[in-house]
C-alpha cells in the first residue's frame, strides 16, 4: 500500500514508518521537524543520538526500503499538502502530526495556543484533503487513552463508544464516550474526535482512531538494525513518559519520582507494539459507516507498581512528590482492547529483560542527560 | 459593568451591544468586520442599508450611550486582544465572534477551514486572555441549539447536560449532551463546548454558553431609535435564516421555499429576545463550578408551520424543494428554557404584527434584493 506517515520523524512516527516500509509498503514521511525545534526551545534533547531525517532516510533506503521524506507544515501549508494527496493518492494516511506532550501544552499561553492551533488545524486540513482529493483513503489517527478521563461511574473503558440508558425516555443509546481530558493536549484529542465523527457522517470517510496508552521503550526491531536509525528517548519531565523517566533516573543513580500516591492506574504499551498496531489497523480497513475506535493498549499498571518493578530490579529508592496535575489520587482502570486483538495483536508486556534493554540505553547514553530536565514539568 | 462585545458589528452582536449600552453598561465592541467582508465575497448584502461601524457608533454615542469600537482580529492578533483584556479588565466578555452560517461553512474547503480556524482559535484565544489577565471575567458565549442534533432516543432537550445510566455499571451520571452537529459550523460550536469544559475545570473560569435557536426579525427597540442604527437583514440562502427568507419571498411575490416536507421542528427566537437574554445572562453571573448552559429559545415550530403562517397572512403559495441537508425529514422537539425564564426572560412569540414589521422592511427595501441569492444554499 501507499502510506503517508504524518509526523513520521517523531517518537512513535519514526519506528512506525520503518515498520511499514519493512513490510513492503511505500512510505512517505511528511513532517515539519517540529519536535526537533521544540528540543531547541526547551533546551532539551533525546537521550539517544538521533540523526537528521535525511541521514535516517538514506540508511533506511540502503536497507532496501521504499521510504521518502517531505517537509510540509500541514497546518500552515494546506495547498501544498492537498497537492501531495491529490497527486500521490495514498491508500492510508497515518496521522501522528500533533503536539503530543500534556506538560508542554500546559506551560503557558504560547504552548496552549500552539497545541490547539497546530493539532486542530492539522487534523482538519488532513480531513479536507481526503474529502476533496482522495475520498477512499483510510485515515488512521493516533488518539490517546487520556480522552476517557477515568471516572468511577463509567465502569471499564470500552472502545470509544459507551452504552447508556437515557433517564428521561428509558431508551438505550450508544454514544461517543463522554470525554474528560486532563490537559490542553488531551482536550485537542477530544476535539479531534468531533471532527472525525462529523467528517465520517457527512462524507463517509474511513477513519480509525487509535486511543493509545502511555508508550515506553525506545527501540524496535527496525530502529535497531542500524545505529543511524535509533529512535528518540525522552527522559525529561515535559516529553518523557513516566516509565522512561524512571528508567533514566535508575540508570543515573537518582531516586524514582512518583507523583502523588502513585495509585493512578494507567494503560501502557511498548513502542514496538505501537508500530505493530498501526500496521494492523492499516492493513484491516474499517467500513465507513462509523468511526472505528480501538484502544491501543497492552496492559494496565499503577504508577507505583511500575516504580516498584524498577526499584526492586535496580535497588533504586522511590520518592513521592506532589502531583502537578489535577487528577484522582487513585483510580481503577479496566480497558477493552479486543479490537486490535481480534486483528491479531499480541501485546508485549513489561518484563525485566525489556526494561533492561531500555536501561542499557539510558546507561550508555548518560553523557547526554541533563539532570535539571528530569523534573521540569509544569504544575497545573 | 464593563462589557466587551466580540463580533459586535454583526446581526446578533450589534443589537446586543446597543441594548447593553442603553442599560448603562460600558460597552466595547471588538470586531474585525468579517461579516461585511463575506458580503463582498458572496456578492451578497443586507436587505437593510446598514451603515459603517464608525457612523453607527457616532449615532449611539450621540444618544448618550457609552459605546466604543476596536477593530481586532482575535484569531490572528492574540497579543493585541490580550493587551485590551489586561488593560481594561472587563467584567464580562460576550463572544459572538464566530462564522455563524451553516451553509457558508459547507461551501468548500476554503470556507470549511476558515470556519474551523476562525471559530476555534478565536474562542481559545479569548479563554487564554481571560486565564492570563482577567480570571474573574465572565465569558458569555453564543452557542447554538444545533449542537444537540435532535435524535429520538434522547427525549426533550435539556439545558446542556443529559442524565444517563451507564449500562455496564448501572450508575447514574450527568454528562455533557452528546452532540450530533449537522454542519462544519455546528461542529465548531460542539468543539467550543469542550474548550469551555476544560477551561472551567482547570482554571475555574465563569462561563455561560447560550444555546440559541434560529433568530428571526431585524429591528429591536434600540436599533429602531435612529435609521443609522438599523440592523442587518440577511435574506439569502447562505446567511438568511428560514423565517426571514420566507418573509422576503412573500414581500417580493415569490413562492415560499420549504426544504423537504417542512416537518423539521426547530427552536426560534426573536432578535429582541437575543439581546434581552444576553443581558440577563451577563447580569446574573454563574458560579465557576460548572459551565452554565442555557437554551436561548422562545418557542418551537415546524418549518412548514412557519410557512403556513406567512402563506395565510399574505396569500403566498408554498413550494416544496429537495432538502440540501442530511437531516431527519420530520422530528419532534421539546426544549427546556427554564434557565433564562428563571432569570426573568419573557419570550416574544411569533405573532402577525411582529411579522408585519419585518415584512414592512422587506417591502420597503425591495430595491436591495438580489433575487438570485434567495436560494443559493449549497447542498450537503
Amino acid at each position: 500500500m501507499k502510506i503517508f506517515v504524518l509526523g513520521g520523524d517523531g517518537f512513535c512516527g519514526w519506528p512506525t514508518a520503518l515498520k511499514l516500509a519493512k513490510e513492503n509498503h511505500e512510505v512517505w514521511i511528511i513532517d515539519n521537524l517540529s519536535r526537533r525545534r521544540i528540543d531547541e526551545e526547551l533546551e532539551s534533547n533525546s537521550l539517544t543520538d538521533i540523526e537528521p531525517i535525511g541521514k535516517r532516510i538514506a540508511t533506511a533506503r540502503n536497507l532496501g526500503w521504499d521510504i521518502k521524506f517531505w517537509n510540509i507544515d500541514i497546518a500552515k501549508s494546506y495547498g501544498y499538502f492537498a497537492k501531495a494527496v491529490n497527486e500521490l493518492q495514498p491508500d492510508a494516511i497515518v496521522h501522528f502530526a500533533e503536539q503530543r506532550a500534556a506538560p508542554y501544552s500546559m506551560l503557558g499561553q504560547t504552548e496552549r495556543r500552539y497545541t490547539v492551533d497546530n493539532n486542530i488545524t492539522t487534523t482538519h486540513n488532513v480531513l479536507n484533503a481526503i474529502v476533496d482529493h482522495c475520498p477512499s483513503c483510510h485515515l488512521v489517527h493516533l488518539g490517546t487513552m487520556g480522552v476517557y478521563g477515568y471516572s468511577k461511574e463509567m465502569g471499564s473503558i470500552p472502545e470509544g463508544y459507551l452504552d447508556i440508558t437515557v433517564k428521561e425516555t428509558g431508551e438505550d443509546a450508544s454514544i461517543l464516550y463522554p470525554t474528560n481530558p486532563g490537559s490542553v493536549y488531551h482536550m485537542t484529542k477530544s476535539m479531534d474526535q468531533l471532527l472525525f465523527q462529523f467528517y465520517n457522517k457527512n462524507w463517509n470517510i474511513h477513519i480509525t482512531d487509535l486511543h493509545q496508552g502511555i508508550v515506553w521503550g525506545t527501540q524496535t526491531e527496525e530502529t535497531s538494525m542500524d545505529k543511524t536509525l535509533v529512535n528518540r528517548f525522552d527522559y525529561d519531565g515535559i516529553y518523557g513518559t513516566v516509565l522512561n523517566r524512571f528508567i533514566s533516573q535508575a540508570a543515573t543513580g537518582k531516586n524514582l519520582s512518583v507523583y502523588g500516591t502513585g495509585g493512578q492506574k494507567r494503560a501502557f504499551i511498548h513502542i514496538q507494539d505501537t508500530a505493530n498496531c498501526v500496521k494492523l489497523a492499516i492493513e484491516n480497513v474499517p467500513d465507513n459507516k462509523k468511526v472505528r475506535i480501538l484502544n491501543q493498549v497492552s496492559e494496565v499498571r499503577s504508577v507505583k507498581e511500575l516504580a516498584m518493578i524498577i526499584s526492586n530490579s535496580y535497588g533504586t529508592p522511590i520518592e513521592f512528590l506532589d502531583n502537578p496535575r489535577k487528577e484522582l489520587a487513585e483510580n481503577d482502570l479496566a480497558v477493552d482492547n479486543q479490537g486490535l486483538k481480534s486483528l491479531g495483536f499480541q501485546p508485549i508486556t513489561l518484563t525485566a529483560n525489556l526494561i533492561d534493554d531500555v536501561r542499557y540505553i539510558a546507561t550508555e547514553m548518560h553523557k547526554n542527560l541533563k539532570e535539571e530536565n528530569i523534573l521540569n514539568s509544569p504544575k497545573w
